[in-house]
């Protein structure tokens, strides 16, 4: 069981509604509802069946916690809810209760209800992600001319644009929603099956209520059921994965950015957001916190989905079992990390200023690759390469410009004009392709429905 | 959020106590009277606040709705707690309400709230995994004489004892035991450093506090704070891991000799356990299921934890939220698997027929290493290897026991007698030194303690 | 390093040669003489330029031992290669030595290597899965009739077909392919953004570079430089961890017939394969040990390279590094797996006699279900599960047929006629919708297509 | 089969000889030949055997692809190895080649070698460990009173000791050296069980035999076989992935550190370290590269081991197999680690001035708590606490340092002297138990034996 106040870092409101007990149960019950009515039009069950069980499925009138208890021994939820399900529609109408769950087992109606589940998180999640991308468009076209360092293992590198950074971000995102939206729509397929998943006892209608109970419940009928098959839960498990990746890679940078020493942009914070109980001072990225956070926390549930995929015969004795919590681990520190980055989007600060500022501070040593492919044409690479070395370690010890100190030196001065060497340091003239790429990423729709 | 329907099969009901909401929140409350006791003792709070602060920390009296939300965006627990229970202290006491949480930050509470709650499972747990091993000593010695079939790669193998396989899983285990117990010891540390980890606001009153605070709270007080360095949390989940993995194997084992081919032994069953809402005619490996659920999940969390320990400076951003959700899933699936394994020791049916019929069914071909012994040292380990795989065949088409076919050929008659022959497949005789084995598993306390 | 010895587990010798040292250096020189031949296309680099640098580019004229020290030391292999070719370079023609790598940074060679890998690698895979699709369509067909007894939690259950049970390996297995396949086209780009990735010292030049170099090596050109956004190789290894996952499954499910008391199929052997050491009548599934040792492994490796998807800025300080030993283990495995099962379902024996057998062995209690469903309509499904619970208790005790039991019982033989209940364990009548769904899978084409 | 120049990034090169292909090779040897003289002093093998056998066991006269072929389709290398050792003694001795490997059984051979393997690795990490604790006490020591920036979420927050921060590292890594000491003196046992793990074909002597071969390999004897036990393994894994977070952690701090923008330390550089092709300037992080890196991948590769833990009866199909490729990867992951973060606590520069100036740079806000702490006696915490955000909002805003601010309110100046405003930001006067912890720390030999 996992307590809300600890949980409560790894999942968000809606995503917490979805996957509370009464949600689930409801889902279950709304299978048997489903199941009762596609059996009455094959004519197998009574017509007056599905009503009677219609009346007993309502979630908040069963005791939770016997279920509860029930699951603990039964090694599924399936057989608790189905029985109790049945007393309670006894109670009214002894008969129609002998109707309830005709044909299928509690693999059923375990694993169709978390499907419809899932298709609840999918309209949440995607929602989250399309506001993000659009506050991500939004976000490079501001920026598309404000300059900034650019950053490789953490040192100072030559220049990029702030927008082109944003447009980074959003490529990898969009790709993975799309990959995750291909995901759930492959993966949010009806699980019907009986015993041994050939519906035998069915005889010859199991295709015709099959078919029935997935437009019931609004979802797709697969080929066959796939109960020890979950290679398509897998892949939304993966997109998932792939996509909190890329939510943690914007989040690391944002907290980054966000560090004191360097302070070009701010989350949001808002409402209960950002304090310190100790520390009045602090604007903490708790946004992108609980993003790494997912991004920590995934991978591993990832593992622990893939592992159990090697499922034997026709129902797994373990894998099986240890699905639910998994699934329901990662969707939820995804959503959580989706929105969280959703909020930071919409609401970040940006001191183009002080990005400006950092630049400058480096004193021209990060354009030396510019100054090395000039010097390099003239003197070759490696003495280039030497001379440079050379002139930024002095450039650091004495806090000087590096197109200062390469002025002094005849080697330089000889072959570079004095007006070259101030134009160096001057972000806009070594931008390269950075507004081309960053337009061809917010374009990606079309290239990237060519790639796909 | 974690619904219980799911989260069932992957807990225990006492487990799930520990880590509901209202556990975890009395703990971070009792963090907070224990502080302000410790603190009032150092002569830092005045001596009326602890109990103003003790009557405000019921927690069934908070609104847990709120708090939960407050998490959410909080990033944290400790501040929504923090500012709810001091808006109940001041109801009463505004003087008192200035001191709550005096000195302490976020992460106090946080981490050693979790701790508290780890110290109430190690007692639940430890007394599951001795009652396992009583069990399995008991197990052991009733079939330390009971042959069965020994299966490498899942073939047919030469002969073990019961008892022996028993053995080997009771050494796995206590060692298992062992690990756990000490990683627990080493773990359950206080957690108290204020802002940076130096507790600067109570000046050079941090350690009395801090040992005070550990006292109060049955804790003990390590060398310093340990905010941003989580290796003792980790080394008790890897501890969890480790002996999951051997509960894993046992349940395996279990399962396996379950198989309605192989009929060895039987789960106890018992109230709601093992049937299925479709096939009443099944007796289902439920408890290995739920070990074996656990084991599939286990590994991917403890990589989680891992992964997480790569912490930023004083407090991590993203690494430290997102331990609490993975810890409490492994310890309540450990904990699962451990009682699980427990009911199944303490009533396993054993088939002792069927293991010794199991073996007569090789038809001797598991005694093929036994002959090749012998005929080695007459023919050359080659000569002997091919001859057997020849006669092995044979007795698979021709459905034959192997010493038979092997009187026929003059190049084994010649050198070995029919009487010896016939005693190649008494499985007692080819026992080795499994009883040996077995006595010095059982005995392992002083090799073990010799080991560590 | 690995030694082959241990790693020979891990892979096969076709992609063993493609992940060989000689192999990776060559892909990096590659990259390297096509990045000049694009230059110099580009009027960037002299015309006489690129054939100095191919000439110089010859894997095995490199000095190993030295560039495997270099990369110790520099943390990627593209600064050690690329000094290494100058050097070569410059012995015959100094000028053009200086032109070596212009424009780029070590990620672009080094990333861009690893896709080359990687396209070498589809093809290989690809072919095995095909081969692999192909044996288990034949499988299939071969078994549409062929019964065997369903199991569920490894206890027997309604009985399905053969040919069904390889229907469903064929679902998973060619879903995965598509997916992998998917994911190749989308992974195999171009990695080429010089320093900060905006190919800042080709200034304009860029994307003419860009797409130049990538038609030279036969990759697609992203929309921009991927360099800290390894999504695209993430979703990759992704794909590889579902696959491996249903290879898993396939060979979970053989290895669990191939035991000695269930004894339904055999692996081909063949060369070197299923032999023991110690035991000349062993014939070991060792074509799925390879297969479940690949899906023991791959979660893990997929975790680890999730985890190292959150990188810093324009390039990341450990993320980055750490994906090449990790990609290159995964598809090895996944690899070693695909041929493994593809060798199994060429030469897989089916016994089906004994699978015929194993179904009359479970008395009819697997039938258990379909009784149920008969006395339910007229007896009320409780009265009737708990009547069969008993019949089946005194079926195994005394080791009778259900049917003759129920045929015994008053409240049986008044509603059910002794030739239906003679007829009860016919497993042919009890198929259900078994050959349908075959069916289905097989045409899965369709059906898929409309899927994704 | 993984390339030097991929893996170069994962090992280092000691270690990279211990996994070489020759020295697994030899272990194997070294196996058999042991083996041999046990059972020639046990009275089993004749006297002239051993040498025999010896004199054959020279891993640089074996065909290398030959037994790499042979493992690719043995599933061991164990069998090949064993067939080629046999063919090479039988050219000289015809008879001693009958008594190669008796008793044993593949599984043997190769874990023991991998044990054999481990142990050589274990001197080569611990003196590591040993080089960086000791430089670690160094650093520590000469840092005990430099101030630096707290920094909690990535932003400003009291003060610690530079002293402090070190001894922070020294004691996770002290503790993860301990554990990991532990943990191979636990797992380096000798393997040897024959086919079943009884050790059948010896009879009695199996005792006596074991003991002997474990002396000759310099192995402890456990109490019994341990072939499909590997929890002690897996605890040598679970050790090394702790160890390796804790490396991680100290890399990333360092990193941070190591920022231009931060620019307290950076790493020594040295020998074809740091550098860039691209850029000249570059002093890169190269050692925390590496650390990072294993500390991304060894979670994964851990979880790996993990879940093969769970193995059938009494030799797994699949979980065995996997074993030595991922234990292979996490020992050198973890080395490297080791090595690299001890030749940057060898060789780190610290700038103290910088340390200072960033203290400095936050204008006092990040002494926020102390002010707080003062005013919440005077005035209430909330008041205080919302006054000081007023207040800090004013300092950033108008880049004031924080305690000119609170001079000019009168509701603060009133109550709080100037002089005590003035001194709240001497970073000196607010350390609290920085340096009781830091001794603490240093001194944690005593508290920690306790603790164990």
């Amino acid at each position: 069981m996992a307590p809300r106040l600890i949980e409560g870092l790894a999942t968000t409101e809606p995503l917490a509604e979805v996957f509370s007990d009464i949600s689930v149960l409801q889902a279950m019950l709304d299978f048997e509802v489903s199941l009762a009515r596609a059996e009455a039009r094959a004519g197998i069950v009574p017509k007056s069946v599905p009503d009677r069980i219609a009346a007993a499925a309502h979630a908040s009138e069963f005791d939770m916690d016997a279920l509860t208890r029930g699951t603990f021994r039964a090694g599924t939820p399936g057989i608790p809810v189905v029985k109790a399900l049945t007393e309670k529609v006894r109670a009214t109408d002894p008969e129609a209760a002998g109707w309830v769950h005709w044909g299928a087992t509690s693999q059923d109606v375990a694993d169709t209800a978390l499907v419809l589940l899932l298709k609840r998180t999918q309209s949440i999640i995607t929602s989250d992600l399309k506001r993000l991308e659009k506050a991500l468009v939004v976000l490079s076209e501001k920026h598309k001319n404000t300059v900034t360092l650019g950053r490789t293992l953490l040192q100072a590198a030559p220049p990029v644009t702030f927008g082109l950074k944003v447009a980074g971000w959003l490529g990898a995102l969009r790709r993975g929603r799309r990959r995750l939206e291909s995901a759930f729509d492959e993966a949010l397929v009806l699980q019907f099956g009986g015993a041994s998943g050939t519906l035998a006892s069915l005889a010859d209608k199991g295709g015709i209520v099959a078919r029935g109970l997935a437009q019931e419940l609004g979802l797709r009928c697969p080929e066959a059921p796939w109960h020890a098959h979950c290679d398509r839960l897998a892949n939304l498990v993966c997109s998932g994965g792939v996509l909190t990746g890329s939510l943690g890679k914007m989040a690391r940078d944002i907290s980054l950015l966000m560090q004191s020493e360097v302070g070009e942009v701010a989350e949001p914070g808002g409402e209960g957001r950002g304090g310190s109980s100790a520390m009045p001072h602090k604007r903490n990225p708790i946004a992108c916190a609980l993003t790494l956070a997912a991004a920590e926390r995934v991978p591993g549930l990832v593992a622990s989905f893939l592992s159990a995929m090697v499922q034997e015969h026709e129902r797994a004795v373990g894998g099986w079992q240890s699905e639910g919590p998994t699934i329901a681990s990662i969707v939820q520190a995804m959503g959580s990390a989706a929105a969280s980055m959703a909020e930071v989007a919409d609401g970040l600060s940006v001191d183009t200023a002080r990005m400006r500022q950092n630049l400058a501070n480096t004193r021209g040593v990060n354009f030396a690759e510019r100054v090395m492919m000039l010097l390099a044409a003239e003197l070759g690479r490696d003495v280039a390469h030497k001379l440079l070395e050379d002139a930024i370690q002095k450039s650091v010890r004495q806090n000087k410009d590096l197109s200062t100190l390469l002025a002094e030196l005849p080697e330089v001065s000889s072959r570079l004009d004095r007006s070259v060497l101030d134009q160096l340091a001057i972000p806009e003239q070594y931008l390269g392709s950075a507004e081309a790429f960053r337009e061809a990423l917010l374009n990606g729709t079309t290239s990237n429905r060519r790639e796909r």
